[in-house]
């Protein structure tokens, strides 16, 4: 049976992976006149009289809303709100089992970005924040932004900062291996999406300077034509050289690559043409841009991937549960970058120094250990800075 | 420590009543495979063929959105989405313990009928089924209707209509117990709002002929000013003898008096003017209409009110968690007034005719078999009538 297979029939099997449990005891009248009427009423007052009591007395305390359109789920493209159930159940399931945080899948069915805008608001009060899930790119950075600033709840778009936090958390470790240091680097960022576009700038606020974003057209640059509200802010702060041409040219004397782009277009030439002791991410899924064996044949020194079976894998579940549930814990209203740079270096920092190697950059996603320590970083983030 | 202290403590405790829980293991690589990447990928696929394999893969098919906008909440009225949410997990709660129903609270932050129509249309898709609760009236009847016409799932206003199918399952018992025929018997239904109308629609629709209602200004009838939609809409088919007065005249020889309305405000005498073998449903709550003992002394026979501490509560969980388990199990796009007149016809005779008494007219909510008995009766009804 394949893994495809297997997939079908477990979700039969399961019948959606995720169910809702009582943690209230209702086998008698008495425990129904607590948990509901009549006692429910005197939650309900106190929330009334002031709306923070709710993160004492509800599972706004610990629950987050998992929002998609279905409009970029996964590989699969634009699928729909019904379609996208099972990945966003998925993601409420890693979010209890990996964060200890309650999560509830909510697809909408409207990919009309002030629809949605709309509806996440109107939805919010049940839930301590929102989670953005596979909405495609620019949209996504409409819908984060005005969330924002709309709700008084963090909102987290996790193909973007999940996977930015990953990533740099990788670099980061990446460095020490190489002995580079971030102010020389050449990075190259393949991929204008909504990963690409949070990468880099989580890149920038870090403290590269020298970053060059590539989509399939080649270099971005101020010259670029076609490209969206969001790239061309992009290319205000990026490429300060003016470079122009292919994804080969931007990778001539690059220090790293960060692929979130499609299957086999970095070839062992391209990573020959970097300069010594080079970083890759090749992220594309289920196929790398380059396969982790041709690039390190190649000159690579440390080669990432998005897959299990290789190592180095960025995984997004190294971070989401982890930011949520310190941003829960901590009654934080947003998820700022500073938290973003905090929860990196909490990640980076799971890998003992005596264990980081060009083969261990980042901690196996299972470490149970991995979850609190990102809450605790963006907790004491917050702290150190006062509340968002 | 009273009822209400002892329930603020409890919800501190426990911090939210509901919490989520993962069906499919995610312990090890493999595990992540099937239940999220790559392997998810592949229910994702069939939902995107056909959207009908959701009920087969996802949590669509055994879950129900409780959604209120906190704008008629237990007896606190309009306190608003935020300090609903107490009363949302308990619903929520409810459904799993009594139906085995998951259930996800959506608390929205609009009261606009518009607003609240598109807020559930767009969040529907994860959803088997929408029990709308603690919605004002008249509003909510207008959010029912048109959101049954919008989805091609069950839409269920509970307040209305799971208020509606106890009484009636009540009185069916109760007619059993005094010998009366529904066609003889004169109703007085007080209190015009979500629960008098549904109660006084599914009564009609059951074969009672001569009903009241009454408000707090008396009788409602075609000449009464300041009645809203629905009012005026039930004014068409109830007190067809055109009677005039105060709840006091509309009692004097009744049958059957239904209470959703204030306490205290149904005097002995009032009782005393109904026919023999009178039946009253005083369901205001915590004080009923009248107090059992008082309404018994004053001659009449068959007693029901809202609380647990006396005979014949009229309790809606006798009904929700049934009604939406049928509805999921035999995947039916709409609760018809046909499926109502089953459940409540279940519900009464899940009380044996040698049990069936004045004081004994409802089953026990904490019966395990009462949601399988209504579920099955919904289905069958179904079954009989072809899918809705």
């Amino acid at each position: 049976m394949t893994n495809n297979e297997k997939s079908l029939m477990m979700h039969e099997q399961w019948k959606g992976k995720l169910e809702t449990v009582s943690k209230a005891p209702v086998k008698s009248r008495e425990d129904l006149s607590i948990a509901y009427t009549p006692g429910v009423a005197e939650p309900c007052r106190a929330i009334a009289q002031d709306r923070e009591a709710a993160y004492i007395y509800t599972m706004k305390a610990n629950t987050v809303a998992v929002v998609s359109d279905g409009s970029a789920v996964l590989g699969l493209g634009n699928i729909g709100p019904h379609a996208a159930l099972p990945v966003m159940e998925g993601k409420a399931v890693l979010f209890k089992e990996f964060g200890g945080v309650n999560a509830v899948p909510i697809c909408l069915d409207t990919q009309d970005v002030e629809e949605i805008i709309k509806a996440v608001t109107w939805l919010a009060p049940a839930y301590g924040g929102i989670n953005l899930e596979d909405i495609s790119a620019p949209r996504c950075f409409e819908i984060e932004e005005r969330l924002k600033a709309a709700l008084d709840i963090p909102v987290f778009h996790d193909d973007q900062h999940g996977t930015a936090i990953v990533v740099l958390a990788g670099i980061i470790n990446a460095l020490k291996v190489t002995g580079k240091k971030k102010e020389d680097c050449l990075v190259v960022v393949n991929g204008a999406g909504s990963a690409g576009v949070a990468i880099t700038k989580l890149l920038l606020t870090y403290g590269f300077s020298r970053i060059t974003m590539c989509d399939k057209s080649g270099i971005l640059s101020k010259n670029t034509q076609g490209l969206n509200w969001m790239q061309q802010k992009m290319v205000q702060v990026t490429n300060l050289e003016g470079r122009t041409g292919s994804l080969a040219d931007a990778m001539k004397g690059a220090d790293i690559f960060v692929g979130v782009s499609a299957p086999g277009i970095v070839t062992p030439q391209m990573v020959a043409s970097m300069n010594k002791d080079s970083i890759l991410f090749a992220m594309a899924n289920p196929v790398p841009e380059i396969m982790p064996d041709a690039a390190r044949a190649a000159g690579a020194r440390v080669v990432g991937t998005g897959r299990s079976d290789f190592p180095n894998q960025v995984n997004n579940v190294l971070v989401f549960p982890g930011i949520f549930k310190g941003a829960l814990e901590g009654r934080l209203t947003q998820i700022t970058d500073e938290m973003k740079l905090a929860a990196a270096e909490a990640v980076a920092g799971l890998v003992p120094p005596q264990e980081r190697s060009e083969e261990n950059i980042l901690p196996e996603a299972f470490r149970p250990e991995v979850a609190r320590a990102v809450a605790d970083a963006v907790k004491a983030c917050a702290a150190g800075k006062g509340k968002a």
